[in-house]
């Protein structure tokens, strides 16, 4: 396409009865905020957990979300309910189709015990966006659509983005049936069927085309606390992160004596991890000192075994695992390939053995470049200069994969994400909700 | 004392009577080997645990180890019973005591999952001495008396050596009550009641005056493969490991997501810990390469917190053990201020917090050097020329402590001690307890 926003390269800044526009959206969208705060405060009762909010993927406490939505989209005289996956989507009630389409996103779960910005803060920033453009009676020439996607966390089925994925037609129906929910047992077909779902389009096709799509464009709170850290309200995703992933490597030594043994006698699996890892952590700031800021590295799982270790003991095994993201494959290639090396020579140098299991991960995904600049002029223009960062993943990596030029707003969120005391507050929301408001006026 | 052996030093090697004194012994013990088999074996049924052996201390399976040896030790004529802290005594049926006194002793109890050998091997020993000397009609001159003690494993109650300390009145009736066996939860005290003890006298003086003891000799398996690697049957031990233990240290750093939290918005608990383990095992080579081959350093316990871990969460939390152990004081020392100056740097780099937690241990203890060169020319005049090395903690070094000469014969092991692959090979137990019983017979 030649120009997402239907205007020259040439044309920069707003002329004034753009400004105009803009104006309007945001008084509207300011009018809407008390109401948007009932609209959380509901949700986050209807999901409350013993701690934290909980919305089971393709569970009961993700469609009491998506109801309440649907309720509070159609007293904002917007049409909503779910699609044929089960995803929510929400439109105008008078649609224009005649200068493509432009998606809004977010997902509607939350992982187990989470907070209630994660992932709802998109779906409630597209119905609000739809809302105050209709209160203002902008009437955008593309069509707009809001989704609400189910189960993009990973934990409720070991895997992320089964709503967007089922709405990208990127599922099988073997999936669904090898797919099992963590708590209940129960397979991703029956939870689909228990909602009610007709399975048998799965596999045949995209909810709704591509073709027409001019861009997919979410908001999230950030999960990490680097906004927060630097002080700024509203960020822009460059990219998001893939990683290189071992989630159940293992060494193996020989458990020893801690007195008796010589160090040139022992086999000791912990010192030969510990190395590994400290060797990590090392070439991993020689790389962002290189310059590669956006690369990451955790070994989030470390331990000796817990029926056999002792202080007295020397280690004969060790489970850990590794992660290595950013957002240049290459990079993270050139990391992983240090580390194996190392491992190596650790494990000539302390007579065990690594055995690192599976390797799993994703690559990379650069964000639209000409979507990006758009954003990131929006965010001048409205006098909300958004602050650039990679991300992690969320349901845009999926669209972007699939060619659809996608970007992420992000929020500054306290306290990280997944966790019950994750909180945004309502002011960077709404600095966030009227850039993507602008952004969604420049682009119809 | 003037001579342990009740000999000028002038007199060295066996004149013609007592060799013949030497073989007889030595052909009492060969006659031994099935019965001691035997016994052996039928311990190991009595202590059989799913893999392993567990003699639980100041439990039912110690206990029955205790039941089974004082059965053998009657069958053999010898008087058998337990002593009013629940140690296992066993005495020639005929006493002398005007040559003072010779205690040979070791411990009853396993580590969980040990193996047979570790402990048991020592009391089986001194039974079989006396019952070899009692076949050899060979009448001690000096009261012998074989202990097993109880509880010298520290995994049960968090330290080690209790049997042989209430034998020395070195407990106080506070600690009966505060120490608790690690997987019963109850204290001392109450296992001691559970086994029908009296505690009244506990605090009130040794259950025998050491007045009168000469020596306390102990046969132990090496518990390292030193003589293994070297290919020697059997050892004496110069002097005792002591140790700087720090049992339950702990990292604190911040969980937080891994992939949108950068490397210096991290509170890696993880990280610290493994650096700090990877730098105490650098300090440890280079203070062996200055010629410290005696110190030992270990990591046997590390692991993030099983209920937070996940591949994705940098860990707030890390659990560890240190333990540095040598036969020099002031080099153990200087290795622990090397790891808590290094602890301090790595907590101001990653942004956490160590808390080492009790510091427990003990300091090294040197071997009476009379007594060694005693045994030492025992060994050589018997052809069993013994392999001096530094050992690990045994009983002996409560004995050595608290005044008494003391010795511990090792004998060659495979595959080390605390696991169910611990292994001696008849033949060099043999081999060291014609060792012990020479050196009996010379020191009575």
């Amino acid at each position: 396409m030649a120009s997402l926003s239907g205007r020259s390269d040439a044309e920069t800044g707003l002329n004034a009865s753009a400004e105009r526009l803009h104006d309007r959206l945001a008084t509207a969208i300011d009018a809407l905020v008390p109401t948007i705060n009932d609209l959380f405060a509901t949700i986050a009762r209807s999901s409350a957990d013993q701690v934290g909010v909980t919305r089971d993927a393709y569970g009961a406490r993700e469609t009491a979300a998506g109801d309440i939505l649907i309720e509070f989209a159609r007293c904002q005289k917007l049409e909503a309910g779910y699609d044929r996956v089960g995803n929510l989507i929400v439109t105008p009630s008078v649609r224009s189709e005649h200068a493509g389409e432009v998606l809004i996103g977010s997902h509607l779960d939350s992982v187990p015990r989470g907070g209630n910005y994660d992932g709802l803060a998109g779906v409630v920033a597209g119905i609000a966006v739809l809302s105050a453009m209709q209160q203002a009676s902008l009437s955008p020439k593309a069509a707009l659509r809001v989704l609400g996607f189910r189960g993009e966390e990973s934990p409720w089925f070991g895997t992320a983005y089964l709503g967007s994925k089922l709405f990208l037609d990127l599922l099988t129906q073997s999936d669904l049936e090898t797919l099992r929910r963590f708590d209940t047992g129960k397979t991703l077909a029956e939870h689909m069927r228990a909602l009610g779902l007709d399975l048998s389009t799965v596999g045949k096709g995209p909810v709704r085309s591509l073709g027409g799509v001019k861009a997919y464009l979410e908001l999230h709170i950030e999960q990490g606390p680097l906004l927060e850290a630097i002080d700024r309200p509203v960020g822009l995703a460059t990219a998001v992160r893939g990683n290189i992933r071992y989630p159940f490597a293992k060494c193996f030594g020989r458990y020893a004596h801690s007195a008796a043994v010589p160090r040139y006698l022992r086999a000791d699996a912990l010192m030969a991890t510990a190395k590994l890892v400290a060797f990590a952590d090392d070439c991993w700031r020689s790389l962002i000192d290189a310059g590669h800021d956006d690369l990451v590295f955790t070994c989030g799982i470390f331990h000796t075994d817990a029926a056999e270790q002792a202080m007295t003991k020397v280690p004969g095994e060790v489970t850990f695992s590794l992660n290595i993201g950013g957002i240049h494959d290459e990079i993270m290639q050139q990391m992983h390939s240090s580390v194996m090396r190392r491992a190596e020579e650790l494990a000539s140098e302390h007579h065990v053995k690594f055995k690192f299991g599976p390797r799993v991960g994703t690559g990379a995904v650069a964000l639209n470049k000409e979507l990006l600049q758009i954003i990131k002029d929006t965010g001048n223009e409205v006098g909300i200069p958004l602050y650039l960062l990679p991300t992690v993943g969320h349901d845009a990596a999926m669209f972007a994969r699939n060619g659809v030029p996608s970007s992420v707003i992000l929020v500054r969120n306290t306290n990280s994400s997944h966790n019950p005391d994750e909180h945004m507050e309502m002011e960077d929301f709404i600095l966030a909700l009227k850039v993507l408001g602008s952004a969604v006026l420049k682009l119809c």
